[in-house]
């Protein structure tokens, strides 16, 4: 019979994939470059040329047994030490070969991060606003989600309510920065703040907690903007990473689980990771995708359009009189609705052709999400588009 | 703190990879070409030449945004199209796009399929001899394998002990013809016979029964053997295929799995693998690897080169003495050790380098597998070795 647990997760559908089904079929209907699909976060620019062509020539020149024969459940060992020699060498953590995982992007990461510092039962502490999948991500291990209220000032973390949440049953704590949803950095004076906290509880509770960074959005950060690595600040540390974003490779399924080197455990929680691997089946990301990367790994694609259109959306959006954080990275802006129902906002929105997604699943009700992962000139093309709709239903001068 | 379930998993270190990394240090003292590797089941074909050409192409020509963006969680819609269409018309079963769901090789497909059809403190049936990555693909789900004793005299499906252990616990029976290690293809008998024990079963315990199949080996048969197709006898069934042995992809991690358009719920499984693959981190294979599997689905690797080692084999096993039972499919082959101690039988071997893996771990005691997928040139040299090996170590005459 079918598994009564799963079956019931169908019914829980994601605002952000209904939306952006709605956005698809109302574009078969009025084109879609009339739509202003603010839904998905996939990236919009391409790979690297440098990317591709390492691809072909990898089919081209080398011996096709070879390329895809099977990758050790770890990862392939060569580029397993181009990971961890580029992170040494870019964020100073002294990482080795052995402590580098390879994933199915940051996904597979922080869910293989998860069930190897935790048990069934133990909580696991995440920040609002959050991806929501993190909710998939930890309860199906058995561990609890908590989600500590957002800090809607400016999105750092809610240091008050994060400390009276923690509690001996706490395993690990998740951060996401440059954040999805917020667009938001923390900044080092709040990574070396939750360090310390950490480093005390540990002590007072006399056992590890772990700090899993999802960080798939690490190289898109503004101008101006210090995007401190959090690994940097706290030994017990595992950083998840995926290529999805900096070199626009989603569909891929590419990333990496690096654990710090003076973590409790570090020599053996990658090999755990292989474990963890056997059991769901999944052993490792496509040989020739890995290999293809390697050859890449510290390029990007060429992430500009972002920060273009965060800075034409957020100038739009404060002059309209909207209430909202400048994000510091990502293709994500989040700003506060014009009532305090967003999913009547959005609603709302929906009839001007906006697709904008209402944060009430992400932790953080009342606030609405815009993926600017789209062309500039659709950008531009939709925000005289948000006026009318702010004017019309929300009378607001400007 | 680290998971101590998993941190246990480490201790039991697979006897196919011991012998096989012994294999890689000895290559190292006396030359490879000198070492007689029947360890692992890695393809020693390279895939097609049109699989290269369509990763190529589809480098050069579409547009990378489209071949590298998500995928859809259930695969690639066209890709799933392709695959749903190719087995209709190869093997009668009326699948469609809505029965297909693209995993990440044979070993994604089984553990889906498993977590997908019971609940913890299920029981699952498997048959001996056995791939041992299935007591990981079913125990980390909290359901229980069972592992019904081996029919040593052809190696089909011991029904009497089968009958003895099915009660109301059993949510499913996992099968995997052609089988890893014994060689052996189940006849249209045998599975006409488990259908209906399973379909009488049904009835008794007034619950559903899902026959799972792993099929890596599907179009790997020999000339004159019949391979059924297993969900053609049976509604409740799973297909689960991987790319790896046909097409020689194995570090792809690309396969699929396909459920039977009469079974029970058939319309939602694929989408509550869907849910699945969420709380493992592991949404679909590579979207371009998908890409272009989906341009050579029909296509094999030139497979002829195992069936040519195994008539090598099985003439020179027979003719030395082993009792061994003819394959009729893969690449491995399943002969009776020639003392009770396979382990010992498997250590007297390596004196001669003879790489041959004793079977107590796939459910076989007494019996070793020799998996030849190498060099024909190298199973040649191969056999007066063993010749020598069953001369001086057992005085076996000839």
């Amino acid at each position: 019979m079918i598994n009564e647990a799963y079956k019931k997760m169908l019914e829980g559908k994601s605002i952000i994939r209904v939306l952006s089904e709605y956005a698809t079929a109302r574009g078969k209907e009025i084109g879609y470059e009339n739509v202003f699909d603010y839904s998905l976060g996939n990236p919009s620019v391409p790979c690297t040329k440098n990317y591709t062509d390492a691809v072909i020539r990898i089919h081209q020149e080398q011996d096709p047994v070879a390329v895809h024969g099977y990758s050790p459940s770890l990862g392939i060992e060569s580029v397993r030490s181009t990971v961890a020699e580029s992170l040494s060498r870019r964020f100073g953590v002294p990482y080795k070969t052995e402590h580098i995982f390879m994933t199915s992007g940051a996904a597979g990461a922080v869910a293989h991060a998860v069930r190897c510092v935790t048990k069934p039962g133990d909580e696991v502490l995440a920040f609002a606003p959050f991806f929501t999948e993190y909710t998939q991500y930890i309860n199906q291990t058995g561990a609890v989600l908590k989600l500590v209220p957002a800090n809607t000032v400016d999105f750092q973390i809610n240091f008050e309510a994060f400390e009276s949440m923690l509690n001996e049953n706490v395993a690990a704590v998740l951060v996401n920065t440059p954040n999805n949803p917020s667009g938001v950095v923390y900044s080092a004076a709040t990574l070396q703040r939750l360090a310390d906290i950490l480093r005390a509880k540990q002590e007072e509770y006399g056992h590890d907690i772990f700090l899993i960074s999802d960080e798939p959005y690490r190289e898109i950060v503004f101008a101006g903007v210090d995007a401190p690595y959090v690994s940097g600040f706290y030994d017990n540390s595992i950083s998840c990473y995926s290529f999805s974003k900096s070199l626009s490779l989603p569909g891929e399924r590419i990333g990496y689980l690096a654990v710090n080197p003076k973590a409790t455990d570090a020599d053996i929680i990658a090999v755990i990771c292989g474990q963890i691997s056997r059991g769901i089946g999944h052993n490792c990301p496509s040989s020739s995708v890995q290999l293809a990367m390697a050859e890449v790994i510290d390029e990007t694609s060429d992430l500009s359009v972002y920060e273009t259109n965060m800075n034409l959306l957020y100038d739009a959006l404060t002059r309209i009189g909207f209430e909202v954080v400048k994000p510091g990275g990502t293709f994500y802006i989040f700003p506060k609705a014009l009532e305090a129902d967003a999913n009547a906002f959005s609603m709302k929105a929906k009839k001007y052709d906006l697709i904008l997604v209402p944060a009430d699943n992400f932790g953080c009700p009342g606030y609405f999400r815009m993926a600017y992962c789209i062309d500039t000139e659709k950008v531009k093309r939709s925000i005289p588009v948000l006026e009318k709709f702010a004017r019309e239903e929300y009378g607001m001068k400007f």
